[in-house]
């Protein structure tokens, strides 16, 4: 354990300029992201597909400090366009953040800048209190943003893998974390947490390695998409497949599909706000005029908002990875995976206590889908908290309300945390990792 | 009034060999239509954002006969992407048919064949009612289903239009239709009706021409679009104007921007069905398999359903009229227009009755927007009937709620004509038309 504190301990963030004024005492601090490879051939992954994949990259981020007795680790997971920078500021002043959209608008987030896409919740005395727990944050694979996904060398060609990319699923995402996890000494979790596509992640954590978390909170997310949560995510693909610099993934060595992403982006942003915090945020507001102009520049503001978040996105993220990720989205069936169709089955003797909360408005990921898992676990005597938290902010409310969470999320780590303490927190042998030859 | 139904009746409808059997006792029987050319310079029209239009070329259609005192005729209007073929077949069998989607499915319509778009309401018997009433349906200025839109003939030019057509508006399109009633003799509506951009239209008629309109149908509309149906239009049209052969409008010497459309219609698409009837028709079935590909194919019922309702679209639509028909639809702000920012100072002095309907699952254009105008209709103690349906059918259940709207404007409209004919129904002079020289 001592050895994972020193790698992983605040010293390195000191090696910047950052102006100390901008990192006040709620903040994790400048953070440094790190790269774990692992699975290097003949060891490749096999993924749930049958590919397999090897060797894997994946970028994570840590915040606070590992207890001795290693009771206070807790993974935070991403959604679909995340990435291992969840808390503080980058070591590089012009990092791109991945906070944007109408979170970002108003909290005065600048598109660079680094900071992390859940600062509010992670840090001193926030919801993830770095004082008391050693937050990780994982990159998912198939990411471009530092872990192996279709922009990595493919070292069978020595070319980025484009279209000869496997695709993956969460089953896989979560699978290479563990592989993380056992290389950070870490043998168990306090808490898996994370909304939308991290939702999905530490729900497959909980009922997939039940032996290794204690407590599990999905926010915002589901057990299965919904057809209309697919349709969305086929329709950016679609985008993204019809510019005609895609070249059916075979794109690195030339211009990327930035209109096609853009497009998939804009779509995403719309399912990811409420229509009541639209009309709040724009309505028909024109830009700058009174009249129309009768043509099809961004008139409306709600016009340039989109096409300038499409716009800036393509300057940080990958159409491939869009596309693996949304599809291991879609994939994602946890009743089906593992409970044989019964999503409570998929439960069946799960250990951990969850604590369920969704979102008034979200309608990508309506609350009714949280109920779904709710029901579940309870079908299984789980210990299970659900609140479905009034809010206009849509699915982006995970992103948002971060008082109100906070006051749940707070609680229910003590809880967990005392647990641990009361007795000994129990050393479970990790079994072997489905990295195999 | 004697010429006009000359003009207009049945006895073109024989000049065609479709089995006698297709036609029911409920169907308008075969259809033709027909177009109205008017405004050729110097005698253009000029259009609300200062550009002239002519000559104009308005396709439209007629079912049932013209009562001798002339009180009988109702305007129905249409959506995004119908035309005037809006009852019984369509004398070309292979004519496309504007019915898609979940609608078609489940009343088994093929994508050919020319079944008009409100054939469930357009008929004898139906509500409205052809052996009581005369239903003209006029196509939209900007349209590209025998109407003047991007894709006609510039006559400055000799060529298509393209680029150089200009944008119109929903008063536009009033206007023309306006002129197609004077060519036809109809100095009075009984009543206007129409869902969506139908509804729009409706509202404008009673809005912008009080005297000439008895009874006002909107339905699943809105007095003005909202910030998410205006992000939704502008993703559309970001998909199609990222097409390469879009190039900027002026490519009818080449291929069409068929990709981009197709993505716009599912983009759509989704927008009309409810989360509900997605849910029910798709789920997450998968299309003739039992587990993932885990490739980018339609691998979900879902996926491959959009992805055909997009590629049949292209077969009947225009890219630029769905750029200008979408544009319409955003600026369309009839109390900005007509009220100086106030919907209740746009309806002032409306004498005609008002049934407005809405559906509990139309997330497209909610109910909300429904009440919005039956406020300001009362604000005017103008009578007005509102009826907000359950619908698990979302947007197009006002294609698909036949009999629950039926119910409703049969006694609407027995209502009205009862008022026309107790009083001699009153010949009103029509004012100088919109179009100058």
């Amino acid at each position: 354990m001592i050895a994972v504190e020193r790698r992983l301990g605040r010293a390195t963030r000191a090696a910047t300029d950052r102006p100390a004024g901008a990192i006040g005492p709620g903040s994790a601090g400048l953070a440094v992201t790190r790269y774990y490879r692992f699975a290097a051939p003949p060891e490749a992954m096999q993924l749930e597909s049958g590919a397999r994949l090897g060797p894997i990259t994946l970028a994570y981020e840590t915040y606070g400090e590992l207890a001795p007795d290693g009771g206070n680790a807790i993974l935070a997971l991403h959604a679909l366009s995340g990435d291992a920078h969840a808390a503080g500021w980058s070591v590089d002043p012009d990092a791109p953040s991945a906070v944007d959209g109408v979170g970002a608008d108003e909290k005065g987030i600048s598109a660079r800048g680094g900071l992390g896409w859940w600062d509010g919740m992670i840090g001193p005395g926030k919801a993830f209190d770095t004082t008391r727990y050693f937050v990780i944050c994982s990159n998912v694979i198939g990411s471009c943003r530092g872990s192996t996904g279709p922009a990595s060398r493919d070292p069978s060609t020595g070319r980025p893998y484009g279209s000869a990319f496997p695709l993956v699923t969460v089953a896989d995402m979560v699978v290479a974390q563990r592989e993380l996890l056992r290389h950070l000494g870490i043998e168990r979790l306090l808490a898996v947490a994370g909304g939308s596509l991290g939702g999905n992640q530490a729900l497959q954590w909980a009922a997939a390695f039940p032996e290794m978390v204690l407590g599990c909170i999905p926010i915002a997310t589901c057990a299965r998409l919904s057809a209309q949560g697919i349709a969305f995510n086929e329709i950016g693909r679609q985008a993204i497949m019809a510019d005609p610099h895609w070249r059916g993934g075979d794109y690195y060595d030339g211009p990327a599909p930035e209109q096609g992403l853009a497009i998939a982006r804009m779509v995403g942003h719309v399912t990811y706000l409420s229509q009541t915090s639209m009309e709040a945020k724009f309505g028909r507001r024109l830009r700058g005029k009174v009249g129309y102009s009768y043509d099809y520049s961004a008139e409306f503001e709600v016009e340039s908002y989109l096409r300038h978040q499409g716009h800036s996105f393509v300057g940080r993220f990958d159409a491939n990875s869009y596309l693996v990720i949304s599809r291991a989205i879609d994939y994602f069936d946890l009743g089906a995976q593992l409970g044989g169709g019964s999503l409570e089955r998929a439960f069946r003797g799960v250990p951990a206590s969850f604590l369920v909360m969704s979102f008034s408005s979200d309608w990508l990921y309506p609350p009714h889908q949280s109920r779904e898992i709710v029901a579940a676990l309870e079908g299984n005597g789980v210990d299970v908290h659900y609140r479905n938290l009034r809010s206009s902010y849509g699915h982006d409310a995970f992103l948002l309300e971060e008082g109100r969470q906070t006051r749940l999320i707070r609680p229910f780590l003590r809880r967990l945390r005392e647990r641990t303490r009361k007795r000994a927190f129990p050393s479970v042998a990790i079994g072997s990792p489905d990295v195999s030859s």
